[in-house]
């Protein structure tokens, strides 16, 4: 089968940088260092599409090609239907991927209309050509595990052990994001490969051959407050009954299987090698077996918390499908953004990333050093650089992430268009983020759960987000639904802006990296979360409702 | 309470016309000659608002009048949430209403949150401000109406019956769309006000104090082959059982009572007078009962269908209603929409629509001359136009309907900026649509049932049509769930473009009013529609999947 790697370098085959972007970053998304099955066009989170099939493809990189600085390609699903003329301020790209008239959004239809050939699962960064590997995520795991050391171990992980499962293309973060917290991570996962990828990457240290085994790893590590990441080989809604029946001394507990989708979470019962078969066997008899595995996994998970483990959803929709499974309690651990994250969403914070178009690992460090230099007083952001630098190994093109906030988002990429006007950097910068950001996403299960004033399940917020993101000027914009959690339970929208080094770059930059994180402090203003008002107040955004 | 009216004249108090149209027409929506229930800021459709509540209203008409040429205001559910720079080419308001993550999407949790003060239900164009009144729905019903006399008498309905109920915001369009067919019409509602309202607009000729005068009436006039419009107060669920128990010899049978949403239709068994009482002391009750007297209801409309008749779901989900009411024939009728009106779609063809700012109707009748002019071959359309003229009272701002396909409508619009720039008109024209159109809208109970290829759930496109009107320079756009057939039901998308005589406005509406029709021809092209392959082909409207 064909492999795709993004073209390197500062010459280009399209007509200009934001659709030479686009061609990139599609590419990108399914070089084999990036995606996990870039043969069937899976990027990450299970089924995650960049393009709905190889024809689509194509056509979607010979339109990206041709088309002109006024013309904007239309992809709904993963399939180009449309070329347009538009304008200049106007993106080059509109993707709408996976929604559903919600009455429909159900797993059922939409895998009768996958199967149709009439759509496909997006996931976050999928569908809308932002992915940069497990990087991505690593920041954000990173992030809240340090909020757990804030929160309950004084600052840091160092002397604790850490349980969880799913080391594929989001959870393979998990254990280096714990180690650089100081701590020791067992990470249990039933795919083999997903251990030896990770520690190829060097996300994951070792692999215990046993439960025993990682355990007795743990504790040495723990008791000689040595960092160290732990892979076991098993069923996690085994391994983790086992390790409670055990009594094993774990202080944090999580998860980021593939719960969402539950044809992707190995019941109880089947081997890995026959879950495929299986699987296309009896699709709703696995369903159901996944379930009530997972409520078994689930109801572990609350015993830990019960003996006094800080025990967290990490955004996978385990509890939702625990108690499809059966188990009431399901939902006696709360979700992570709820716990950890909101406190920065009400400051506009959120995944910013950027990827190097030259394909030159020195362009990244050279961001890298600008970033520290624009952000002088922020202690913690300079240690993620630093770290990051070291210790991440680059998947595709050259790509950094650090977590920004309004009113430094703008600062940062009009920094990279000046780079590359400059000449300092060797080719253009692609500024994006993830769905997963404080303002564009409704997902009750998970970014929007338990709201301050109820509205977790109101879906303007991501469909404002998109929109305004197309008003400021961006490359593409997405809106995609069920991301992360599953068909039905999320509505997100992403966006991408390319640092050209022109001057209608930055002024887009300029609104765009202002607007889009703007949506995160007046979404949480509305809800009412104090924070917000006074980074509203503070740096002067607009609320017509609290203009006299 | 406080009654609302747009201002009038070539003078603005905005510092554009964009912004003055928004203005303008947010007025114009809540003007009690155009809306049913001002004092509730309730436009049409049951509970359709165009603002959140009167502090919201107050806010947004003020940020309007303070908004410059590259500022966007954000409207979430009806309430002015923030101001954004933009640029000159983007939408001045940006507006997303109702809309709910999927599995949350249901009226219970719908009136959970509006209960709560966090969302409203936008129906199409109450939220969106381009409602004007019943000849919006005039024209679609006229339509709608032409089709059936083709398909089934010969090209006219002289000489026919049709029975109906519902005489609300839309379905008061039925009598006269009837009658300007040549045929007779016998309408029941349960609300006097609502016979009242349709004689006094001239919608509606007379009123029957029975069924059995009602039915003799009828007769007369249909023997005469002379058109004829009667009024009955009635329940439907009861009256329409009873004129099949009577054999009355009736030819079309259709229904607008507001049915999508049970809470607004009246069950058998209670007094209209003690309607909202009931509904208030216990909504589930009501709506078990509403459910029940809709399958009675569509019941008797599946009998005259077996006796013979033409019958037809008119777009209000009662089948869907019925069928949860414990009737299993519900689906026997087809919708209008694959009936009648899909062939109209796959030509881009929609209810394009605009209104005069200047408050002047020799505005519109100039417009009226123009299009005359521009489509000298079209007999139906000039057909429409002329009765129109006669026909059609103005409610609040004097405004025209018709329905042009992709390839006229951008013809039309570029006419009318042309007509302001030279002062033959005497104020702006906004020119919008209702969300009702061939490619913003995914609603598998009415505009996109039974598509061709099985993707009637897919609601990728209405985002896609949004997201591209913003692309393209529309004046204000909106996303909406749930309007027409209520909530989780559908996902649909507005533009409104303001022909202010500026060159500017010229070149927008050149690309909006290709692009968004465009939508229409590429949504059908993509589900294997025929009729828009040949029109994309002739057209040149650019399908990446079809070039080499
Ligand atoms: N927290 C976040 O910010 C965030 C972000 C994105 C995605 N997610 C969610 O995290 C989950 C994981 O995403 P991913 O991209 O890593 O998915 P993935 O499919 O790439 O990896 C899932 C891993 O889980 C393993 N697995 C499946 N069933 C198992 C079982 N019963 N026992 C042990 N291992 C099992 C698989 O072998 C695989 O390695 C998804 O549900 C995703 O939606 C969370
Ligand atoms: N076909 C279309 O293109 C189209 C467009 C928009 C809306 N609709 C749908 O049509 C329906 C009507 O819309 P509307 O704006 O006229 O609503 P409306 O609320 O203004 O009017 C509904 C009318 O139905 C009457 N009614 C309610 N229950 C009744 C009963 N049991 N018997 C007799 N009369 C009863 C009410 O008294 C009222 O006059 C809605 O469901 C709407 O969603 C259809």
């Amino acid at each position: 089968s064909r492999v795709v790697r993004a073209a390197r370098g500062s010459a280009m085959t399209a007509k200009g940088w934001p659709q030479e972007a686009a061609l990139r970053m599609i590419c990108n998304n399914l070089d084999p260092e990036v995606a996990e099955h870039p043969e069937r066009l899976v990027v990450y989170g299970g089924s995650g599409k960049a393009a709905r099939d190889w024809a689509s493809f194509e056509a979607i990189t010979r339109s990206l090609t041709r088309l002109d600085g006024d013309e904007t390609l239309l992809v709904q699903s993963g399939r180009p239907v449309g070329v347009m003329r538009t304008h200049e301020w106007a993106p080059r790209v509109l993707i709408a991927n996976s929604n559903l008239v919600p009455e429909w959004a159900n797993w059922e239809e939409f895998r009768r209309l996958e199967a149709a050939g009439l759509t496909m699962y997006g996931q976050m960064t999928a569908g809308s050509w932002i992915y940069i590997g497990t990087q991505g995520i690593l920041q954000g795991t990173y992030e809240t595990f340090a909020a757990v050391a804030a929160k309950r171990f004084g600052g840091s992980l160092a002397g604790t052990i850490t349980l969880t499962a799913g080391l594929g293309g989001m959870g393979g973060a998990q254990p280096l994001a714990v180690t650089m917290n100081g701590g020791v991570a067992i990470c249990v996962d039933c795919d083999p490969r997903s251990i030896e990828r990770r520690i190829g990457h060097r996300y994951l240290d070792v692999r215990a051959s046993s439960l025993e085994e990682a355990l007795r790893l743990a504790y040495e590590a723990r008791d000689a407050r040595r960092p160290l990441s732990i892979g076991v080989e098993a069923n996690a809604a085994d391994a983790v009954p086992a390790l409670l029946r055990m009594g094993a001394e774990i202080d944090v507990v999580t998860d980021q299987t593939s719960a969402h989708d539950p044809l992707m979470y190995l019941p109880l019962g089947i081997a890995f090698a026959d879950m495929a078969a299986e699987r296309d066997k009896d699709p709703e008899g696995f369903t159901a077996r996944a379930r009530e595995s997972m409520a078994r996994h689930v109801e572990a998970m609350v015993g830990f918390q019960d003996a006094g483990a800080e025990v967290f959803d990490y955004g996978n929709s385990i509890r939702g499908e625990a108690r499809l499974g059966g188990y009431e309690r399901a939902f006696a651990f709360p979700g992570f953004v709820p716990a950890y994250i909101r406190p920065l969403f009400c400051q506009g914070k959120g995944p910013f990333r950027w990827a190097a178009l030259s394909g030159d690992p020195a362009d990244i460090a050279a961001t890298d050093r600008a970033i520290l230099s624009l952000f002088p007083d922020n202690e913690p952001l300079a240690r993620w650089i630093r770290m990051a630098g070291e210790k991440v190994a680059f998947q595709g093109l050259p790509a950094r992430i650090c977590w920004l906030g309004y009113g430094e988002r703008d600062l940062a990429g009009e920094r990279f268009n000046d780079m590359v006007a400059s000449g300092e950097l060797q080719a253009p910068i692609v500024i994006g983020r993830d769905h997963l950001d404080c303002g564009s996403v409704a997902s009750p299960y998970r970014e929007t759960e338990g709201m301050l004033d109820g509205s977790d399940a109101i879906a303007d917020w991501p469909l404002l987000n998109a929109m305004v993101n197309v008003a400021s000027g961006a490359s593409w914009v997405s809106i995609h639904h069920g991301g992360g959690v599953g068909i039905g339970r999320s509505i997100h929208a992403g966006q991408v802006t390319v640092a050209d080094g022109s001057a209608l770059a930055g002024e887009k930059l300029a609104r765009v990296l202002s607007n889009d994180p703007g949506m995160g402090v007046i979404r949480h203003v509305d809800a009412g979360y104090e924070d917000a008002v006074s980074v509203a107040a503070q740096r002067r955004v607009r609320i017509p409702m609290r203009e006299p």
